[in-house]
């Protein structure tokens, strides 16, 4: 157990600081920045690489909300979760901190909302609760689903981090200007502390949105996705199918 | 069968829901916008990460001109092209609904041409109706001699999806200017009712040309791509192949 | 012998749709055009997708210089290369004529270098016959390189047309200020027919340069890839090892 | 052994031709310039291309820092990685060589930083010492850290380059303003001798820190990659993995 929430936390450092990393250093870096789309494309590919590097390990979750989800699905142990919510926070944690330190080796540096989740008027493009709310419901329940699909046994699981990371890079091209993206309340804590917003005061949205589209994602998979016949084997698909 | 059409329904949407919402929230934002770049990339992710979800269910078509197409390929059922068109023009309607509802979340929110294809006054860049008659139909003919071709018994098909994702990527790179790119009639509907322009009037076009375009594809695949004998196995190539 | 010549027909009139194309309509695109990273993704992608579709069948060069290089290394009968040549010049130019004709679909419409090959004036940046030379070699060889690498019984082959088509966009993003990144006669020959510019009188180095690259790639792979041992089936890697 | 070398000296070439030219020569392009996010695609795609060409014959290091780290992890002899450091560093620093040849092939040319790494007053988002420090150790911990968990015999190993190859990309998007992103000591060596500025000067953090962040990549996978039980095959995994 140590060994999978080890990894969890280091899976979650990285993950959080490629994804939010290259939001407050580089996407408005002046005349070649990366913008939006190269946030996109860093979150998504940092995700599949440690899905594939850790996947063996700890199922590769690094975000609460997966955790719960796969749960739900009957493909993770339900005690596992807090465990695992611990380290996943406490690895986003780190990665805000060092990226901080980073950060303010510029002279004249100010965080801003670095990187933070956020609705009205922390959003990036100025949207409302609602239109946060139901943009992190809708796109996790739909990356839940997809995280269950490509990683069941009628798809080539080899393959599934890929599609599961690129899904996040499409979420972020979508999404980034409603709620900043979270669909990871890991993630949205670990920056939330060091922004100089009030985005730990909207924070409750960033557990709530994602855990309840991660439920609705599950019972999809299960009403479209599931056989009539039971699933004979409700390990963790990612570790089972990846090689011993 | 409710099954598959239930997975049409959810796939098409999430289709919609990533490749239009990206161009309507994300590609013009200011500064950091992704461009017509980001939105090939989310049209393209998007497609490829739901075949690998549910291709082993009901094939993964997500649009009525690939389900045509692959019936006059004979890898597909004539008779269950109209059911799947109605999920696939249902969930991408849905998809409509619901990005409308997040976009009038913005103040002073402006619904404009909403992704919606066109062609003359309505193309992006312009273009005339033989242009985007033209651009329709040569790729749209091009994208199912690809799909055929990327998931035949000879090809490595665990990797079709990959292929058949980053062609619609290539292919929104060089054609948004023309038509805003179709090659899907649901998609094309799905937006056209919450434009503010007169799109739905030039709807017809995307009904017509990717049509059309599929079954030039299909024609080309059978004189290039077939060997003498007939195939042996005319099913569903992506579900017999993916692991049952 | 006939549907190979198709297919090579249809494959590189994709990639110089694709490729061209992007250039041509959506680079430049007001605000929020693609660049030369779309192109060069579009490029790439292009070249990946239908390496997978007609794999099998022809082998899918889609370029008379890959032609050359492959006979050179052993993995192609010398007697193929005119008649692939053939449909490739011939694939390309019905490319180059389509995109003329979508093109000229918009008002006040002037096809400028149309996505063409150059030197000196007619480089991107203004970059001299020497620099066009040694760039057109060097990345020529290194890109055969790539392909005999990677399609060589040690690689896992079912990935190489993921690596050769990005290697494509690599390459792309280095040398398109250079020379606009030729390396294939074929592209080079397609669309200097419809450029405005004196392309056509420069059109020299680009069959020149693409081949003495492949035949150096060709040798480079001889001394450092292969071992001691002659290779125990020198045919085509790539359709050898796609399933027959 | 000869072929190694020469593997490693064509790799390296190609990777810095790639990941530095891109940014030499196309990033600042007027209007139509890739950007940072582009000569991230670059590097990455380059890495990865080149690990499936090469990787059945030396490894695919075309890094010290990687030698050096995967032999700390018992992957790698100790007595090969000077030869291998030698040949990285000459392949490197021939393609600055071709670089700079192509590159003052247009009018004006001054090389300016040409790509190569820095900080305080050479990073290129004017970051500290510490910051640059901070941000190579870190970054390259965990770029260690996946190598050697994707090519770990738990993982689908044949998708390992993509995984390494699309992390540097990850690990580009994020640190480039800071340090122009080296982790790899000779592409730092390899340019550092063509550009204007005092690169020499600085090149010993871009020995030093990527040399260090290495080993505590290895030793934080030791402690979380391995279990129990001593890894029963220390070979090199890529070699061991690849058909052979």
């Amino acid at each position: 157990m140590n060994r999978k929430l080890a990894a969890e936390f280091i899976g979650t450092f990285w993950l959080v600081f490629c994804g939010c990393g290259s939001g407050i250093l580089t996407a408005a870096f002046p005349q070649v920045g990366i913008g939006l789309a190269g946030v996109s494309l860093a979150a998504g590919i940092a995700l599949m690489a440690m899905i594939y590097t850790i996947g063996g390990i700890s199922g590769g979750h690094m975000n609460p909300a997966v955790s719960v989800g796969l749960a739900v699905a009957g493909r993770f142990p339900a005690g596992h979760i807090l465990p695992y919510m611990v380290a996943q926070v406490a690895g986003a944690t780190a990665a805000g901190a060092v990226l901080y330190l980073i950060a303010s080796g510029k002279a004249g540096f100010r965080p801003g909302g670095f990187a933070a989740n956020g609705y009205g008027d922390l959003s990036p493009g100025g949207y409302s609760l609602t239109a946060g709310l139901v943009s992190e419901v809708v796109l996790m329940a739909l990356f839940l689903f997809i995280i269950l699909g490509s990683t069941h046994r009628r798809a080539p699981v080899d393959v599934a981090p890929v599609v599961i990371g690129l899904s996040l890079t499409a979420i972020n091209l979508v999404s980034i200007p409603v709620t900043n993206t979270s669909l990871n309340p890991a993630r949205s804590t670990g920056v939330a502390f060091f922004a100089e917003t009030a985005a730990l005061s909207q924070l409750w949205l960033f557990w709530l949105a994602p855990m309840l589209g991660a439920v609705v994602g599950a019972a999809a998979w299960r009403l479209v996705g599931e056989s009539g016949a039971a699933q004979a084997d409700p390990t963790l698909a990612l570790k089972a199918n990846l090689r011993a």
